[in-house]
């Protein structure tokens, strides 16, 4: 496509790198911004500039923080013996919205997969298991909240072979039917899984 | 929802304000950057505000542009005598894909649309009166290439009458049912519309 100005078409090569956003849509925003005040565009560009070169990760537990600690981890009111496990900074958030989680998080940046090139060395393990190692009050439990997907099992997988020596319970969060699902309407392997990982009730 | 940050609290809310982004899609741009390189961030933020501060417009046909006149304009090859109006940019770039049109161009920056609040004023209308009225080589034939929707027809209704004093002639681009398309999922509005406007081949 010929852009009639070369300023227009960096910024729609720019905003198209975006994950998600071709250039079409690069394009609309583009001339979004060419229609609202220069303060809005201003505003965008140095919060995205901030956010890159002003960030900070908690010392604990590798999550985006305004300070060397972030909230949760210096929180009095979170169990310091329970550590989740998950991929990034969005699980944390959508885990904290269920309102039924009180323990710490641990955030590895990742997981798993040898197509994408990453390796264990990419991901935040080391620090992870420093922590059980070090922590001020011991760790009882560590809950894996990663994505039920082939390279999410093979980190769960990889975590529980390098936490063995540690006296610690591992455990995943419950995999099956969505609250909400109707049984004809799910994937053969999730109900497969839902009926292998069945809970019983009430034993004699 | 509560970030863990404040500076990605304040980037979500700025990527948020573009149209068809929501928070969980900001959230997730924002996080795609931070993994990235710093580079990346900064090219995008100095694209944008290039882009919105450096940015000037054709005195002609009033679409973006490097120079004073845009390189439409400028070119010896168009027909100087059809003027094509269209509400943006992205028009302009629909219809030179076509490669079907050889006129000028003339960028409105909108339809009115009392429900926004945008009236004739708020147009280029003025402008294309002037480049009607004091062109070199006589216009003599205005396309109009606007939305067909209430907004659109209304907008093509007032240019009309704006435009009965001079001698050129007004057309519309052809609305129907688009080629590839199926009669019965066409709708009835876009159906009933081609039978009325339908071409005839050979008269007696």
């Amino acid at each position: 496509m010929e852009y009639p100005s070369k300023l227009i078409e960096r910024a729609v090569e720019e905003i198209a790198k975006l994950p998600g956003i071709g250039k079409k849509t690069a394009l609309r925003l583009a001339l979004h911004l060419l229609k609202e005040s220069e303060n809005n565009t201003l505003a965008l560009s140095t919060s995205l500039v901030d956010l890159r070169t002003k960030t900070t990760y908690c010392h604990k537990c590798m999550n985006i923080a305004d300070a060397d600690i972030c909230n949760i981890c210096a929180s009095h009111r979170r169990d310091k013996s329970i550590i989740c496990v998950v991929e990034d900074t969005r699980d944390v958030l959508a885990i904290e919205n269920t309102s039924q989680y009180t323990g710490l998080y641990h955030i590895l940046g990742g997981v798993i997969s040898p197509i994408e090139g990453v390796g264990p060395s990419e991901l935040n393990i080391e620090q992870l298991i420093n922590r059980i190692n070090g922590a001020d009050e011991p760790v009882k439990e560590v809950i894996f909240a990663l994505s039920p997907t082939m390279e999410g099992d093979t980190t769960a997988f990889y975590l529980t072979k390098k936490l063995k020596e540690f006296d610690v319970n591992i455990s995943t969060i419950a995999r099956g039917i969505p609250i909400g699902g109707e049984l004809e309407y799910t994937d053969e392997i999730t109900l497969g899984r839902s009926i292998l990982s069945r809970i019983t009730y009430k034993q004699d």
